[in-house]
């Protein structure tokens, strides 16, 4: 009995953290086989961009690529990323947009379900464990890990308590920045362990080179599940190398069961996936441990310089790395991730650019002061809410309690362009595009963003050593 | 008082590992006062495949960049690589050469020694040790760690408590192939901790990428001093990245005592660097698990690689790594290490493309089984060895033994070519390239090889974040 399991990220974070959600469903089939009998305890292969991506670079039907998974992949579990009340999409959806999701994608073939909101407010993640619950599918509770004067282990046993009775299945730590260190995350693991009967999963990206050493910790401490992507996609921006944690634990009470020669074919088939993709390779993926110093996310440092860069500011970086905490103490520290991390970044951005703190205040922020993405993790600045939204009401509610039932208007709007409940569901989460992906599907006239041939010497082909068993 | 110290690669084992050994002097110089006050026990700065890399490629006096970085670098402790008998080059040199060798090194600057032996034979290492002693310097004593039937944690700490009775001031575990994992590098460390006085070091290559993992269970058990790369310099074939194993440790009871901030301007120096020298990049320094399979270091893959790929049977790579194993077996489990990965590396070729095993066996095999290297570890194969070496008698003595004084005769034979006792020792380290080197240094007629333009868009320069502080 494998006493570590492992969660394989190639298929979404992987590639979401490294050649920007990028990989084709043709890239993955041809070694689903592999990852079918590698014995993982679960792969991750949907949710977070991946279904943007699909619909705006890829012109893929983000639900096709999960049927093709699911018949490509019959043993193993599949398992998604969900926010909470947001789904996939940018804003709270009603409860039934929600259920008739979850039931889909059950449908579809999700066996896991890992849900997050990004201010820990339990109360987005309540109808999404409820659904899940309904399918009869796994659920799994989040907590998206930060450090503020308002987070501590405390706050994360509380909310770990709080996940277990609300039904969830296990508890994932979310570390999306890489802010764990490895005694940290051992006094976490050990602490969480003690509050709750469920199991953990540790997800955590290697963006400061720490995440093998908080992973190993954490399991010693007992954490039974890491999330680890295959060599050719770890990483930088993404996650421990699955052959690594693998290859720590072999023949020690923590050995994870898997085979070192079947996950190296594994790998060498990603490594030539990953080259006809350099095009998406950026300079901001690598080991970065500035995420140590500011706690901003990797992704939100390569965000920031493109915003930068195309504005012609480049220079300001600095300013803008030391505004964003200020941004984050008004706001109540929320945890850097999607939507905060865009909220926090695209103000502090314009603190800076505009010369005035709050000269110009984003409509995102204006509707976060009235609680309309939920409640903050700590308080927030009372002098600039009055400045951002004067004497509007401040809502203490649940966002989605202010919302009624969606479903029938989004199926009325998109009319005939829908085949299907699923295609609803695309348009529901992306209003524009999913409605022109859509329209081109059904006139034929998809055309995915060109890839750009290999640099250099392309004749070179597969090294031999791919075979090597 | 900082608990864990770091000693420094970038300047050697980090380029050495990742493009070849070819950073130039000119490229070190700049950053020499951050590294010299960053606070590292050490930085390693000599010695290695360094020497060689200077006289071939980039046509540096390797004793003048000694002297540029000891003025560069005043405060630091400069640390070198010392192949024990076989000093720098590549056969045993008797032991006035071996004195005179380190007297000089001592003279130019090299506070630190670290002295192995490929078979861990530690008659190879004695004259070496005798003679740092002499000059006041640090003497560190290094077991070449491998795994085989005849190494066990007993066959290392009797090695090191020899070491110790040398009078070296600390010992280095050196697993130049990576083959370490987490709980076994604990484990060896809490024993050999038990067995000797002095400090342990772990020299440890990321080729696997548990050495962090490694250096961590190491620390925890004892482990005061840890060998690190500069990020840009580290990870794969070189090692576990310095910011990140600092970020690790930060706040503990194991900090550093290491700013993240000064690392990072360091780091971010030799990330344009490394951009200089992308033609010396290869495919082979990146993640490889195969090491823990097959128990070959990653750098003799990649020379394996391209030995057979120049004679065109790159499709026997297989059949060449089952057959190093077995080679080794013969040999009586030599750790691969320079010489003997070269050693076994070059029979396992040609046992495999001469299609008959031993059909033909090189000088150095015979050598080898003569006694010539030292001792072997197990027992050697006996029918290879008569079948190698016939009636030929087998040395049981220290090989330098069997040397008489060489000093006067290579002063000769170098003649007026050489301006210092220094030129007189880089002859003999490497007598067609040393003697080449010098009649072009004395004409004025050096020629480094030239550097590609870096790929693509030159002219983004130094990204704006170089700064960020
Ligand atoms: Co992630
Ligand atoms: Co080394």
């Amino acid at each position: 009995m494998p006493r570590t399991h492992i969660t394989e990220l190639v298929l979404r974070d992987g590639h979401q953290s490294l050649i920007a959600t990028r990989m084709r469903t043709a890239d993955m089939l041809p070694i689903c086989p592999q990852l079918d009998a590698a014995g993982y305890w679960s792969l991750e292969v949907w949710g977070g961009a991946t279904f943007d991506a699909c619909l705006r670079y890829l012109k893929e039907d983000p639900w096709a690529r999960l049927r093709q998974l699911r018949e490509a992949l019959p043993k193993a579990r599949l398992q998604m990323l969900l926010r909470g009340q947001n789904l996939l999409g940018y804003r709270h959806y009603s409860d039934d947009v929600v259920s008739a999701f979850v039931e889909r994608a059950a449908a579809g073939g999700i066996d896991v379900f890992r849900i997050f909101d990004a201010l820990n407010d339990t109360r987005n993640l309540e109808t999404a464990i409820r659904a899940v619950k309904a399918t009869g599918k796994h659920a799994q509770g989040t907590i998206s890990y930060t450090t503020s004067p308002v987070h501590g282990i405390e706050t994360f046993t509380a909310m770990a308590r709080e996940l277990e009775q609300l039904g969830c299945d296990s508890i994932a730590i979310k570390d999306m920045a890489g802010l764990l260190t490895p005694m940290v995350a051992g006094e976490l693991v050990r602490r969480l362990e003690q509050a709750v009967d469920i199991p953990l999963h540790l997800h955590m990206h290697a963006t400061a080179g720490v995440a093998e050493m908080c992973q190993l910790k954490a399991v010693e401490n007992g954490c039974e599940h890491i999330d680890t992507a295959i060599s050719a996609f770890a990483g930088g921006a993404s996650h421990p190398p699955t052959e690594s944690m693998v290859a720590a634990f072999a023949g020690t009470e923590y050995d994870t069961g898997l085979d070192l020669n079947a996950l190296q074919e594994i790998g060498f088939y990603f490594r030539e996936v990953r080259k006809k993709y350099h095009q998406f390779e950026s300079d901001f993926t690598g080991l970065d441990t500035r995420v140590q110093i500011y706690q901003v996310p990797g992704g939100m440092i390569s965000n920031l310089y493109s915003q930068l860069r195309e504005q012609g500011e480049l220079g300001r970086m600095n300013e803008v790395l030391a505004e964003i905490p200020r941004v984050r103490e008004d706001l109540g520290y929320p945890p850097l991730v999607t939507p905060t991390s865009q909220i926090v970044g695209t103000q502090a951005v314009m603190n800076v650019l505009t010369g005035a703190r709050y000269k110009s205040i984003t409509n995102e922020v204006k509707l976060y002061l009235q609680g309309r993405y939920g409640r903050a993790p700590g308080e927030v600045n009372a002098m600039l809410r009055q400045q951002a939204i004067g004497n509007e009401d401040v809502i203490d509610v649940r966002p989605a309690d202010l919302l009624t039932p969606e479903m029938d208007n989004l199926r009325g709007e998109i009319g005939e362009l829908a085949q299907s409940e699923e295609d609803v569901l695309t348009y529901a989460m992306f209003p524009e595009i999913g409605r022109e992906f859509l329209e081109h599907r059904n006139n034929g006239t998809l055309v995915p963003e060109p890839l750009e041939p290999p640099p250099g010497n392309g004749d070179m082909g597969r090294p031999t050593e791919f075979n090597v068993t």
